[in-house]
């Protein structure tokens, strides 16, 4: 009968932003889509600090030639592992919404991920941490997705 | 003046749990998920068993070496191969779900694609069948995600 | 007083076909869809020209060899490239039409994003332009995309 019991059981919108955890999913998903530019734009500069590139007509342009260099290549598999995990998160994130985990929890878990997936970026591509600092950047990421696909897939199967 | 006539019309909404359709597509692509996170899994399980890494850091705490493995690069292509697929199925799959197609259809079409990229991924990367099984899957989950493309940009269109 | 300034503090339903913004986010992700299954298509097709493939498999079922080719690789680069930048492309116009922007704001930054990623494409992967048209294509597709995230980045956080 008080309040709060009411509004948890009201159909709340989920795709709206009056609520939080939908916001928490715009903010979150924004940041690591500025982060992925900002890994595009560091692979970018790397090309030019080393001259090495992929493609004759960039070599035209720009003084260089045409070969990998391990600098360049340690930035690029950062961006490759982004593209294996962060859509997964987007997609997942996106259905767990309407599970509607509490808010708390949907803001940890977002939030969470993507301190990982920064510091993945860091300890990777930015300034090299010996092991298992990735390793648990990485595990961190993979758990939360991971629950957050399990509770989803259980919610929807309960609904179809 | 039927029950299900009169339904069929009323606006019945999308992205709901009381929308059949929504909930194979939260199913669908937790499935999918859960399978991308496997096969990275089973990357660094196949790194592990032939020691072969790509990052110094990673040799300092494995024994190992920087190389590659044919075994490692044959999951790496399944891996990229589902980062070229399943994004697009998400995508689709979402916007297609505006397009109102019956529950039978959507649920055809998402189960489908969710065996066909199964079957890839084990054809591929864990037990070797002669070609053309991968293309099969391959092309089976293609037609489906063109098809559903095509359906929902004429029906964005007609709206605009 | 005016019916167009009733409508436009009317609570509009986002994710709906009611809404040309929404629309338009239909269209152009399923025509990213389309090209980016072409590109696909694209690389089998140069790979069976050239006569160069991966996997052991492939070689059996057509004649050829396990090689790489220039053509096919910059096929390869142009398509590893749409996966770095539109599956963000997909994310962030999803949230900035929560940002609620005006219609001819949303539909100005996914059709110029449709038609730099269209020709980013053309000039690398199907008719080689020197530089900068390749960088001027990428970069326009950046640009949108930054700005988007950035836009409904702090729309999320002001109602979080």
């Amino acid at each position: 009968m008080t309040n709060s019991t009411t509004m948890a059981h009201a159909p709340r919108e989920v795709l709206s932003l009056k609520n939080p955890s939908f916001c928490a999913y715009m903010v979150c998903s924004c940041i690591l889509v500025i982060k992925m530019i900002a890994v595009a734009l560091l692979t970018a500069y790397k090309r030019k600090v080393h001259k090495v590139y992929l493609s004759p007509e960039d070599v035209k342009t720009n003084t260089g030639q045409i070969d990998t260099h391990d600098d360049v290549e340690r930035v690029r598999r950062a961006h490759l592992n982004d593209l294996e995990n962060i859509p997964l998160f987007w997609t997942t994130a996106f259905v767990f919404l309407f599970a509607k985990p509490p808010v708390w929890l949907a803001c940890l878990m977002f939030f969470t991920f993507v301190i990982a997936r920064i510091g993945h970026t860091i300890v990777y591509a930015v300034y090299v941490v010996r092991q298992p600092a990735r390793a648990v950047c990485f595990l961190t990421g993979l758990v939360i997705t991971l629950y957050m696909a399990l509770h989803a897939m259980i919610v929807g199967f309960a609904h179809i």
